[in-house]
């Protein structure tokens, strides 16, 4: 029963579900970006209409996973479970977005790489034959994550030059075990690795070895090379980050010219302040539900590797003198089924 | 391929996975409790030997998770993946705890349902063919969460009459694909219920309804009858949610006289001075893995019904005037394969 695992971490799926629908929704700075042709929705500030930021990033949750379930031609009620989370204390985002959706929900934690995590469930739980129509859905907001994690805004706090921009965004897929494709073909599950990283503001730098490690186990658990993807895309390293993991494969005598990472795409990393780039569950998520789900479905890339990357950490942890414990879970997607 | 489902939110498992070790791990008050016998270790205090009350929380579900394999007669290194969450912000119980343990994770976020939320998800990654062995674990701690949701300690808070206790505990299952039982036989996946209780201090009320609305969706789906179930256990309802969901059922003319509460079932509600009784992740996870296995193996329950409560604010959410989406997840475990 249990052969479906290829190697200790991954599972090459039987039936491939295929991604019926995407969509996403951010800020205002993301949709002056270089990917802003690529969203859904922009708003023209980040209240989203909306009393608090907490309550904003639920409406935009609602927004992405309404929008995603339109482009897939399905009702809510045609899901058979929600699976999200966000980076909010007790992960209030994704509760009072599901709140009324009156469908079965799984709620995750995976700080930043939560899409990844609930891409990885909702596959599984269709490729098992649990599920017909699975939602994955995560957010994050600049606002609250900085009041939450850092200072409020009011406070003007100063940014050290490793930190990372969260995005204000939502990211929906809608997966379905019957369709064209995208499809998600292998799910890699990571382990946690710490390497000792104390500075809760060089994320990029706590997390890039997770990557590496989860990277590593995909290709010898699939006997793949990197060269097997057109694009391996990290979210949310950063600068620093991505370059911590090509310095990794380089000394592994790997040069990966394919990575990529979410991070370094969403900005414009000269223009728009953000020093080593975006970060927060929703980066990766809108990157993917956006830019790279359309440029598969127009021919861009036939393989891409989706490596959600997160931190661990909580503010209480690093008060303690914690290190940061961080994850990096891969999903591989194929243009088809 | 989504044939394994019976109604809207229940999996019956084809395969059922066996739980193949289980242990529980509190501290001094829950040791004083009705259950004592039935815990694996109780600490003399309930630091656990660590110098925060974060860091003893996670170093519980450490102690419970490698107990349960020894009963299962397994290393970590047998374990397919681990899904484990807690109460605290960025689950930080978990994630410390699971560091270390070198096992492909997902960190899952369900307040008090998560031991439900977790033995379900172990459960269908088993029946699906994706994992031989996996561990389910949670935990909870009163200081950890007394600082986090309400007052520090020291402050001497006074509590009201229909506040819960959190239990000071973890507990771990290990789940394998072939065994003679307990069984895993069908996964109810609960939707968000949000009846409008704004009162953070009366949890039990909020989650009542969503307990009655999986237990109704659970007897409609398997065409079982209350009476089939040996025992029906909710957690953490408390005193005043049992008598509620007693009272929802009372009015569809059913009498649930098999129906008890982990939350009332784990403290003296009359001599711990716990108010409304026990909460927190790591109430239902050490009564089920302790109390209530060991009492199915034992010929006391064939068939046991658990359902894992849980509520789904925040001090933020509630700060803003929201009121408390709650869920709750049913599991039915059965003696035997």
């Amino acid at each position: 029963m249990w052969k479906k695992r290829c190697g200790r971490q991954t599972v090459a799926l039987e039936h491939p579900p295929s991604i019926a629908g995407w969509a996403s929704v951010v800020g205002k700075k993301e949709g002056e970006g270089p990917l802003a042709p690529y969203f859904d929705l922009i708003g023209p500030d980040d209240s989203f209409g909306e009393k608090s930021w907490e309550k904003a990033e639920s409406a935009m949750q609602k927004q992405a996973l309404s929008t995603a379930l339109t482009k897939a031609g399905q009702a809510p009620s045609a899901l058979d479970y929600i699976l999200a989370g966000d980076l909010l204390n007790q992960c209030i985002g994704s509760g009072f977005a599901v709140r009324g959706q009156d469908v079965p929900f799984f709620g995750l934690y995976g700080a930043c790489s939560t899409m990844a995590e609930s891409l990885s469930l909702a596959s599984l739980l269709v490729d098992g034959g649990f599920a017909r129509w699975t939602a994955a859905v995560t957010s994050s907001h600049f606002c609250s994550a900085e009041r939450q994690y850092r200072t409020p805004l009011e406070y003007g706090g100063q940014r050290t030059p490793t930190a990372q921009w969260t995005v204000t965004g939502s990211g929906a897929l809608i997966l379905s075990a019957e369709g064209p494709g995208p499809c998600v073909t292998h799910v890699t599950t990571g382990k946690i690795v710490d390497k000792g990283i104390k500075d809760a503001n060089n994320m990029g730098a706590a997390m890039a070895p997770a990557a590496y490690d989860t990277l590593r186990a995909h290709f010898s658990d699939t006997g793949r090379k990197p060269s097997y993807y057109d694009l391996i895309v990290t979210g949310d390293l950063g600068k620093l980050g991505k370059e911590i993991v090509l310095d990794f494969f380089h000394r592994d005598g790997m040069d990966l010219k394919n990575l990529d990472d979410c991070g370094t795409m969403i900005f414009d990393l000269e223009g728009q302040d953000v020093h080593c780039g975006g970060s927060g569950c929703g980066c990766s998520a809108v990157v993917l539900a956006g830019y790279l789900l359309d440029g598969m479905t127009k021919g861009r890339w036939k393989n891409l590797l989706f490596c959600g990357t997160g931190a661990l950490l909580s503010p209480t942890s690093t008060q303690q003198g914690e290190s940061i414990p961080s994850i990096c879970h891969a999903v591989a997607i194929s243009a088809q089924s």
